[in-house]
C-alpha cells in the first residue's frame, strides 16, 4: 500500500509532513517543550529562556542562483531560532558526504556557511563529517541545528495571533522556490531571480528593539505564506485574511510562476517573515522593518480576524475570497 | 587526482578526517570555542558552561543487533555530551528519508529512539524531517544535536591527561563494531554479538558524584579505542601505555576479529568510554563503574607517561611495545 511507505508529500512542511509528525514523531517522543510544536524549542535553562532548533538542508542543486547549500543551513537555523524572538548564538554543522564529493566543492560551501555566520554574528561550535558510499546520499547533505537567548520579556509564538492584529512580510515572496527551480531544471529567465536567502535575526532586532509587542513571527519556507499563514491560524485559533493586491511579489517571479503553473504563496522563501502584531505598533514596526536592507519592500498583507477560525483567506483582486488551503502533495522536492 | 575528492577515509574518525577537518573546516570556521576540538563543545551562557554537540548516523543496516539506527543516535549524542562531565538534558533530532521508506521501519526507529530517551532521561525538543526522492539516499539517515549542562568545578577534557594518570575502561572491547560488520555481511556467530550502544549518562555521572578529580573521558566511537587514545595523547601533549593483557574483549568479539583480520582496538564502541584520572582516585572510581550496570567490566588498561608524548603505544602480552597509529584507511565505513 502507498500510504505505507514514506512520499515526498512527508517532506513538504505541509499537510502530510503535519500528519507524519503527528502519528508518527509527536505520539512517540511528545514532551511539554515539543509540544509548542513552533520553528524553535522554548527551553528554560538558569531562570532564562533560550531557543533550540535543528533543519536539515538537501537542497538540489546545492549551487543555485543567490546561494549555495552552505549559506543556506546558516540562514535557516538562524531564522528559526530568530522567528521565536532569539538572538540566535551557536551552531552545530553536521555533513553527510557522497564518496566523490569534490574538494572544492565542499571549500566553495564551507567559505559560504563562514560567511553566513560571520554575517549573522554566530559561532560554529561543533561539527560532525560523516561520509558515505557513492549513490548512498546525493552529493552532501547538510544539518545545522543552534541556540539562541530570548530576551527577558518576549514571548513570540505562532499560537499568539489576536483579532485585529496585522500581518505584515518584509518583501517579495517565492524568490527562492523559483531560483531553485529554474537553477535546477537549467531555465533561464531574464532578469534571473536569485533567491532571497538571508539571515533575519538583525532585523528581527531591530523589530524587538522598536517594540516588545510582537505577537507572532515566522519564516515561510517550505509550504510558503499561504502554509505558514495555515499553521498559525490553526495553532492561534484564529482566521487569517490577506489581500491578493497587497501582496509584493517580483515582475520576473510573477512571470515565471505563471509560466510553471506554480502558486507564489505556496513558493518557498528563505528570508522573508511573516511579522503579526496588534494594529496600534504595526506603523512603527514597518518603518523600521523597511529601513532594513532585508526589509526595504516590507507591506502590510492582512489581518488577523475572528471568524473563520483555522483558516486563511486570500482575498482576491476581483474582491472574491479564496480559502488558502495546506499545501497538499509535493511541487518541488529538495527546495532546501 | 584522487586526493582532490572526498573518500571514505574522510569519514572514518581516523587521520584523513582529522586532516580534512583541520584543512578544510577549522582554517574557515574557527573560533575560540570550536577551537577545543573536544567530544563536545563547551559554552558559556548566564555564568554557567554548558556542552553542545552534534551527530550524524549513516549506520548500514539501520538494524542491528543490539540496537538501529534510532537508539544510537540518541547513545551516542547523550555520550559526547557526557564524555565533557555535562549531564545531557536537550536533544534535537533531524531526520533525512528516503522516498519509499517503510513507515513500518519508522514507527520502530522513533519507538527505540524515545525509549532511548526515556532511558538517558533526555527531552527531544525540535525535530525535522526532510525526504528525498529514491536513490538519492540510502533508507535514512538522522543527525542529532544537543545540549548539556557541565557542573561547576568539573573541567574534563581530552586536554587534561597528565603523566602518572591511569587509564580505564568500562567494558569490552569493538562488540559494536563486530555487531555491525556481522549484521551488514548476514554473517552468523554463536553467541551472535550484540553492539554496546548505550547512554553512558548515569554512569559519568556516578564516576563524578565520588570523584571530581576526572582528566579525561573519552567514547572510543569510529577509530575504535587506539584512535580515541592518540587524539588524548595528542591533545594532552603526554604519551598513553596500554597494556594488551588487561584490555577486556569477550572470547565471540576476539574470534570474530581474527576471523575477519581486524584489530579490536580500532573497532568502534558505542557504549564504551576511557577514563583517565589521578591514581589516588582510580580504585575508587574503580569500583564505582563497576557497580554500574554498563561498568561490570571495567578494568584500568594503562597509564599516562611523561615520555612518548602526542603517541599511544600497546604493551604486548609478549613483552614488546608496539606503536598505535590513528587509524588509516576505512575498512569498515557506515559503522555509526
Amino acid at each position: 500500500m502507498k500510504t505505507q511507505q514514506i512520499t515526498l508529500d512527508h517532506g513538504s512542511g505541509g499537510e502530510a509532513s503535519r500528519e507524519l509528525v503527528k502519528t508518527v514523531f509527536m505520539s512517540r517522543l511528545r514532551n511539554d517543550i515539543l509540544d509548542q510544536m513552533d520553528d524553535s524549542a522554548v527551553i528554560t535553562l538558569f531562570g532564562h529562556h533560550l531557543a533550540m532548533t535543528t533543519d536539515s538542508y538537501v537542497v538540489d542543486p546545492i549551487f543555485f542562483s543567490g546561494g549555495n547549500i552552505g549559506s543556506l543551513s546558516i540562514h535557516g537555523t538562524v531564522n528559526d531560532l530568530s522567528m521565536q524572538g532569539a538572538k540566535p548564538l551557536f551552531l552545530t554543522l553536521g555533513l553527510i558526504l557522497e564518496e566523490g564529493f569534490p574538494l572544492k566543492d565542499l571549500e566553495k560551501i564551507i567559505d559560504s556557511a563562514a560567511e553566513a555566520s560571520k554575517d549573522a554574528g554566530i559561532k560554529i561550535v561543533a561539527g560532525d563529517t560523516k561520509v558515505v558510499p557513492r549513490g548512498n546520499a546525493d552529493k552532501i547533505f547538510i544539518n545545522t541545528a543552534g541556540i539562541g537567548i530570548i530576551p527577558d520579556g518576549i514571548d513570540v509564538s505562532s499560537g499568539n495571533a489576536r483579532p485585529g492584529d496585522l500581518v505584515m512580510i518584509n518583501g517579495d515572496i517565492g524568490d527562492h522556490g523559483i531560483a531553485i527551480l529554474t537553477s535546477r531544471e537549467g531555465l533561464s529567465f531574464k532578469p534571473q531571480l536569485e533567491s532571497d536567502s538571508a539571515a533575519l535575526n538583525t532585523l528581527v532586532a531591530s523589530i524587538l528593539n522598536i517594540s516588545k509587542n510582537v505577537h507572532v513571527l515566522r519564516d515561510p519556507t517550505r509550504g510558503g505564506v499561504a502554509t505558514a499563514l495555515n499553521e498559525i491560524a490553526v495553532q492561534s485559533g484564529v482566521g487569517i485574511q490577506i489581500f491578493e493586491a497587497d501582496l509584493p511579489i517580483s515582475k520576473p517571479a510573477l512571470a515565471a510562476s505563471e509560466l510553471l503553473g506554480l502558486d507564489p504563496l505556496y513558493l518557498a522563501n528563505e528570508g522573508k517573515c511573516l511579522i503579526i502584531t496588534p494594529p496600534e505598533d504595526a506603523d512603527l514596526i514597518l518603518s523600521s522593518v523597511k529601513q532594513h536592507r532585508h526589509g526595504k519592500k516590507a507591506r502590510i498583507i492582512g489581518k488577523v480576524t475572528s471568524d473563520n477560525a483555522g483558516k486563511a483567506l486570500l482575498k482576491t483582486k476581483v474582491g472574491g475570497n479564496r480559502i488558502l488551503a495546506m499545501l497538499t502533495g509535493e511541487q518541488l522536492p529538495r527546495i532546501c
